[in-house]
């Protein structure tokens, strides 16, 4: 890419995010009368459902936290993060402080605490609020719902469990992929080894067992040994998960090869090894993201498939073929961090082709926010803008986060105006 | 419709049933080396997860030894209901008495008991499996697990609940739906009291809360008085639930009709009323029957939609619009049931409609069997024939009726050659 196209981009990320995306959540999510957020939002904001699905409740806690700190403090967004927060402080947790998976639109709850990732959104919501507000019982409460959650992290469902486990012990990628993201909300608020230990257990899990390099594919679950069971749930493919999970461990290894970097600059003579390992980590997750896209991308209508089996043969999940908002969001954000630290073309490639399919067909110019569901075809599906799965988070946090590349790279082009990825980074 | 029509619509679905269905399944499900059956089967037969779901193990034992009672002493069937049914005697249950929900090939059990269902169609198979067979252990064995089931239906997830249903006390249609069919497999088997109860509350239920009149709509989940929680699920219509559910209604109301009319021709004085309100009965199902295919009849591209909300909001459910094939055999059933009994021709329109638009889509006439899943506009979007909720069930079941129905009604048509429903059913 050249100067003036990253310019563009990063002009049409950060217009959609401050001008379309941003004010739909600040207009109609916010319940003034009870607290926290409704998620339910129909095309044009009506709320369909005062339902609080934790999960929503936390991520949007964190996402308004997230611009107050990051982009500029602005009042707004920090008594936005303040609703949500009180709410939860106050309705979000059972007695034995596990978060509710609903609660009504009064707080009651509706459905028990049997799904741990309600924890780590409310984790991850309040320790970005806690920063952001200065509020320590905030921060204190995330951190020990962090210390809980790796206690819960084995059996996750608890007395909710249905699967046998003995019977077939696979492994699941998207708590891992969970640790990794959270982790990096975490910097600062544990100490550093705490957390570099379940990142190092999460990306090696991925890595060497989820990865499987001779069928050039990334697996949803494995056995312990890497193996599979031949089913169903054994050939599962989430290519969305797996570019998720690919470029949160793609920005885990620039982080840390960063700080080698520093470290070796600073006369560390073992800093080289740790220099080049995570450039290796990067080019192994840029490789597995060109295989799950060019798996994953439909040559008859475009966008990207929600599940595949890796045989072909028909998955378990009938929505299987439709086309999701947030898989096309983390796409983006895979492809454009995978172009900008190694500068390889097939990953220019395909963030135009996934930009240009999704810029199409999500957005919504008219109301804002972006469509949720869409047919095979591309039509859509549904006009919600918002659901008990959709709320402020995936579309906003991808096109911070490409605006804060996009950033980047403006910097990082030579005087032929062509964007240069860092050397350290480059195979 | 005419004798001609009538006698060219037995013998279709009579061929479907005995040259596609039947040997579609005889031939791939058989798992002659562990027992029980293969559910998951592709467009050709192809094997492709060899998991035992016990919903699709019941249903099976109950379709091979329906067949076997109601045809014809194959003794082929039999056996195939036999291979079923001793494996899920010997592996199917847990230590307490329940059905688990999915077992590995050989048996081992790969999810917990939480799902009451499983416990249902293993109680149906074996109840028809024990009446084909003269094996008393089926019999006491279905009739230990309908008591077992009467006992768990209050709580029917036990400890894996996950809705807190004291904050929203929410009844769902499906159990007395099953509960309807059930007490007709059992007949004969348990004393005919203790099947009316159930049956009687059933109905009530469905046809006083679920049924709103005024609204004309069938609704999934009411409270005990009739009104509904105004979110998703209190909204929710799932009209192939609501055909099954009103033709099982109306098709128990044909019987207890039939029966107060030979009570009445026996003498008995008060049979006259029972009669009129068995007819009241099949007239309020009809019209609730027309009142769903009305709204959930897709008039852009054809076919009955999965899931729909009553106000028109966004669904829960990714798969709404996908036009799934037990609805539309159950909806074949529903107005070809109503057109027999009522011979109103807005049902029989609707059963021809349906009928066109199912036959030219759902059957594949190369391998056998029919498709599951396609998307809204028509596509395939899935090539299975046999998954984990797509067995030897709803299509044969449905096929059966129809020509059952077919039949009667061949033996009813006037000296013009014209179709006379009977005169006890008709407004």
């Amino acid at each position: 890419m050249d100067k003036r196209e990253i310019s563009g981009l990063k002009a049409l990320y950060s217009r959609e995010l401050f001008e379309s995306v941003v004010p739909f959540w600040e207009k109609y999510s916010p319940d003034r009368e009870f607290g926290g957020y409704f998620s339910c939002l129909d095309r044009d904001g009506a709320v369909f459902d005062k339902d609080k699905f934790l999960w929503m409740q936390g991520r949007e806690i964190w996402g308004f936290a997230h611009l107050y700190l990051t982009v500029r403090p602005e009042p707004r967004w920090l008594e936005l993060a303040k609703l949500g927060a009180d709410f939860i402080r106050e309705k979000g947790r059972a007695p034995n402080g596990d978060f509710w998976f609903a609660l009504d639109r009064e707080g009651k709850p509706l459905v028990q605490p049997y799904n741990i990732y309600s924890d780590c959104f409310c984790a991850a919501g309040l320790a970005e609020y806690g920063r952001a507000s200065g509020e320590s019982w905030a921060t204190d409460l995330a951190v020990s719902t962090w210390r809980r959650i790796q206690e819960r992290k084995a059996n996750p469902k608890g007395v909710w469990t249905k699967q046998i486990g003995a019977n077939r012990p696979v492994l699941a990628m998207s708590f891992p992929m969970m640790q990794v993201w959270m982790a990096g909300v975490f910097e600062g608020l544990i100490p550093q080894p705490e957390l570099d230990a379940p990142i190092d257990a999460a990306l090696k899990q991925v890595l060497t067992l989820h990865l499987d390099r001779e069928r050039k594919a990334l697996f949803e679950r494995v056995y312990a040994d890497g193996t599979r069971p031949d089913c169903m749930e054994g050939r599962l493919l989430t290519p969305g998960h797996a570019l998720e999970t690919l470029w949160f461990i793609m920005g885990e290894a620039e982080k840390r090869g960063r700080r080698a970097a520093a470290d070796g600059a600073a006369g560390d003579g073992s800093a080289a090894n740790r220099v080049a390992a995570n450039r290796e980590i990067i080019e192994t997750a840029r490789d597995a993201m060109l295989w799950t896209v060019e798996r994953a991308w439909d040559e008859k209508y475009g966008g990207i498939f929600y599940y595949m089996d890796y045989e072909g043969y028909p998955t378990e999940k009938v929505e299987s073929k439709m086309k999701l908002w947030w898989v096309h969001a983390e796409a983006l954000c895979a492809f454009l961090l995978a172009y900008r630290l190694t500068g390889d073309p097939a990953c220019e490639a395909w963030f135009k082709r996934i930009q240009e399919w999704t810029w199409a067909r999500f957005p919504d110019p008219e109301y804002g926010e972006w469509y949720g569901y869409l047919e095979r075809t591309g039509e859509l599906a549904h006009s919600l803008k918002g659901g008990k799965w959709k709320g402020f988070f995936h579309v906003p946090r991808a096109l911070q986060t490409c605006v804060e590349w996009l950033d980047d790279m403006e910097g990082r082009c030579g005087s032929d105006g062509m964007y240069r990825a860092p050397e350290a980074f480059r195979g």
